[in-house]
């Protein structure tokens, strides 16, 4: 029902554009990951979206409201960040009631499953949590919200490989029992690669990448072989990395392969979401059919 | 050459018992993984061997020598952790010069490519790094002084997917360079299961797995088929958890499967070592060939 669309979204610290106009529609009921190196301009995105942080240029809406300064859209989006916004003294039980309050509901049954399952200790103060228990804190508040859009800016940070898989397994659950619209940036691309239905990537501060996954996965093509084979098979298509062991070459192409032989010494298959990333936001040059190397 | 003996390490915070009774062998140019729970007592172990923390009984020996005090055996060693040792206002490079002259020695070769690599800015001072950096410069640091022991807790916290790979292929690099011992603990075992040599698993102060990686890997077995064969094909073997999708079970084991008759309907496969860290340190009540559910 509800669609949140970011235009034309610049921002700047002093002489650094940290956001170069950016545009996306975040629709409901998807999944997003939203991927980019350190320093990419991710997480100013989001407390720009939740209107934390203010734009130089730009707007974002929802439903074609603007967001600033408009309480009855803001409510509607939960950011789970790094940063606190909650004191340290506070109770986590006292957390819960404030946050029930400001946004008109809290889904009980499901935080209490989730602090027993997570083996939270919710008499405890906020400040007094580890790095993993206080990620694992703000993800209940963040699955038990009545929000719309829920916002996840490094959600697993600190969590053990037990709770990041509980983590994950709790988020497609109350997703398919309570269908709404997430946007989870992370570093663990691997990890949410099966989760998330639409993946973005940032670079530098523009968007390098916008595109459902299955459709992204089915570009991915690893090319394997006799150096001379794969390299004469790859001529002209979109090479964006290669490995070399001995004299065996992979060329990793993102994109089609239109309908080129395909030699008998040479291999087909895909290569996952993570190499991809990795691919696409270092600077390579090695994959032009040009080269001599 | 050198070898670093823990015996009897025990570890009390209060009434909490963080290490029970642990005993374990580090032999020379070996690269061990640490792993366990947030809480099971890896940082704890990590700071005792390297003399930041004291144990309550137990000894830590380096070639028969106790380290405790004793600055030339604990100059063998250098453990990266999340805790800063350098205050905000030093220079990173007058915080290398000082660990050059502690330790007797620095790759400043090393030192510079990986620099460049990663993209650190040397005249930055040491509180001015980001979470991703700071771990970044005392992976430097860490990979350049001239120790036997190399001891990395938590060293990709914060790093992006692209300095992630980065570090793992310079480790192993500078392993290859000039072999020497590793113990690194981490959350992201999948990462490092090609890494490690041999696994070392932690839960609640106890070392519950201690085996060269490729042992652990050639005792787990995924059984998957009906559930009726499943069941009746792993009865008596070491089931340490399962999945159910529809009628379709699958029992994971760890051991030996002995000259037991395998059904057309079962297939078996093998799984990795993240799951069975997963299982391993999970309370797990759904695997004896008694239950019913």
């Amino acid at each position: 029902m509800s669609i949140l669309e970011v235009s034309h979204i610049s921002k700047s610290f002093g002489s650094k554009h940290v956001l170069s106009d950016i545009n996306l529609t975040f629709e409901e009921n998807k999944i997003y990951g939203l991927l980019g190196r350190n320093g990419a301009g991710k997480s100013t995105l989001l407390s720009v979206i939740t209107d934390r942080n203010f734009a130089n240029n730009g707007e974002v809406k929802i439903d074609s409201e603007d967001v600033r300064d408009n309480d009855s859209k803001l409510g509607m989006m939960y950011l789970m960040s790094e940063v606190n916004l909650y004191s340290n003294g506070s109770k986590l039980t006292q957390i819960i009631k404030d946050s029930e309050s400001l946004y008109g509901g809290f889904n009980h049954e499901l935080a209490d499953r989730l602090i027993k399952e997570f083996g939270l200790d919710i008499n405890q103060k906020f400040g007094k949590l580890s790095t993993g228990y206080n990620s694992i804190f703000k993800l209940i508040l963040a699955l038990c919200l009545p929000v719309q859009f829920v916002l996840l800016d490094e959600p697993v940070l600190g969590l053990d490989a037990n709770h990041r898989e509980l983590f994950y397994s709790e988020l497609i659950q109350s997703y398919s029992d309570n269908p709404r619209t997430f946007i989870i940036s992370t570093h663990l691309i691997e990890e949410v690669a099966n989760i998330i239905s639409d993946v973005i990537v940032l670079d530098q501060g523009r968007v390098i990448l916008n595109q459902p996954v299955e459709d992204v996965l089915a570009k991915n093509h690893s090319v394997v072989g006799p150096e001379k084979d794969v390299k004469q098979y790859t001529k002209g298509l979109n090479v964006i990395g290669h490995d070399m062991i001995g004299n065996i070459r992979a060329n990793y192409v993102y994109g089609d392969l239109d309908d080129r032989v395909l030699p008998d010494t040479v291999q087909l298959s895909n290569f996952d979401l993570q190499k991809l990333f990795i691919f696409l936001t270092n600077q390579y040059e090695g994959g032009t059919d040009n080269e001599d190397k």
